[in-house]
């Protein structure tokens, strides 16, 4: 039986600029079109969820790939994982310093490692035996984030340092989650799940968050549904937040009502801030943020739609 | 009111060979002690759990701290996680290859940082910078292990790969899994976890499992249980199996029949072999493994229980 594709894709859950809306909704729409390209023809929810995050990481609005956070250090560090429902083969790096786009990385350590995890200079001498080139950091480094790294420090050394992440809840909104990420259903059935992200601003070097994490930012499992999350990441790291949501869609609840659930339980148990897309192997998906803005975008045979808040 | 402390430990799960039986069990009591001690005197299961954690790893029978297993390159890199069910603040390092004892480290991030997990240099600089002591990696080498690793690439150039870790069941079972664990309830009605680990024999640089990733090889929930896993980390990750875990007694489940119930999923679904031991606030306790053996302690106010085999 052929099922119909449906693809979904977020661009990060926070308080996104007015004058930044337009370049998050393009960006969003952009990778839809990449990734429903492959889908509309007959490819796998897995290709198409690498071809979307490969345009996000590649789209220097977002943070991830090129153009992310840096680290209080100045550096640029990537996090990355993919994952096939079908199979539940997974691939993931972390803390990447020298590969453009972490996502193919992660896909290679699917498909060519008996392993699932690579972090830091290994998962980097891994992905360039198996065919990526490995660049120089600063070629990650935009000028932008140079100076946004360095208000923040100023921030800091003034006394009012950035908490978003501290664990405790935020006086403020958080600040600035550009985390990427898509999940995809194909023709044949197949869920897939992917998601990249460049961190948080002015980390300590060495910080992984949950996009990376198996069952935290990021999850796909043919007997439940493919999930991808963006937006504070310890919290939804505590609370295995990924997992959580497609096994609430295995217990018989729907998409739709299990997203915005889990921003519920996240904010509820740890006063966490995020994002989610989430999708059923029968086509039914949720989107939801408790954050002021999210870039979503969502393909079906009807055609794709975008926004930047729902 | 106060509760009777109970604490679990487990030496990890494989085919302990005779010679090395005694050797197994005595690692195991001896953790068993020192964690009792603290929760005795009204110390938290946190503390506990990282008391139990220590005495394993700085015990040259298990895959965790000095001993541990080489990387194909000859190293040793080490991943711990420490979780307390009663905040859900967890620490974890990975990839760390200048720490005697990563559960410290783990400890230290949970306690100091505003981040859960660090890995490779990042987290080896985050932990001296809290006061922990950098060594040098062959301090963690053993001529045992020198040798071992010998013989694993020798048997690998003549064609007999170990796929132990491939995500293919193994002709044989397993050959050896020395993850380290322990869960702790104390006198106050709070749940921990931690687990560490040393890898698997002649993995690739950079390769992290299940052990130090949150929801894995490790968890700690107040509402649901404690949990700590070892044996085939792959398997164990694409399951999220420690969450799936405490889930389950969550949802009405007794630790009692959980346990084994998990190590059945993890054979049913992926061919996976491994051992858990798993806790619930009110006490109860179940242990498990798919393994013909595994070193396990537990130790009540009736006094303590070791073995090697279920």
């Amino acid at each position: 039986m052929t099922r119909s594709p449906v693809l979904l894709v977020h661009g990060g859950a926070w308080d996104i600029p007015a004058d930044l809306l337009d370049a998050h909704e393009q960006g969003v729409f952009d990778a839809l079109q990449e990734g429903w390209k492959l889908l509309e023809s007959g490819g796998t929810a897995l290709d198409a969820v690498q071809a979307a995050v490969t345009v996000l990481e590649d789209d220097p609005a977002f943070d991830a790939g090129r153009g992310s956070f840096l680290t209080r250090d100045s550096r640029v560090q990537l996090d990355a994982l993919i994952m096939d429902g079908a199979t539940l083969r997974a691939g993931g790096v972390a803390c990447v310093e020298r590969l453009r786009n972490p996502i193919q990385a992660a896909r290679l350590v699917l498909d060519e490692s008996s392993h699932v995890y690579f972090v830091g200079q290994g998962a980097e001498e891994f992905a360039q035996a198996h065919g990526l080139p490995l660049i120089d950091n600063a070629e990650l480094v935009l000028d932008r984030e140079r100076r946004r790294l360095a208000e923040a420090q100023a921030r800091e050394n003034a006394g009012t340092p950035d908490n978003t992440f501290s664990g405790r809840p935020p006086a403020e909104p958080p600040d600035s989650h550009d985390t990427v990420g898509a999940v995809a259903l194909d023709q044949h059935g197949r869920l897939a799940a992917a998601t990249s992200t460049g961190g948080t601003l002015n980390k300590d070097p060495g910080r992984v968050g949950d996009s990376s994490l198996i069952g935290c930012g990021c999850y796909a499992d043919n007997a439940s549904a493919a999930v991808s999350l963006t937006g504070w990441g310890e919290p939804i790291m505590k609370l295995v937040l990924g997992k959580w949501s497609t096994d609430r869609v295995l217990g018989g609840g729907s998409p739709e009502q299990v997203a915005p659930d889990a921003m519920a339980y996240l904010f509820r148990r740890l006063g966490g801030h995020g994002g989610i897309i989430l999708l059923s192997p029968d086509g039914r998906y949720g989107m939801a943020h408790n954050t002021p803005r999210m870039a979503w975008g969502v393909h079906t045979a009807d055609g794709p739609r975008t926004g930047t808040k729902l």
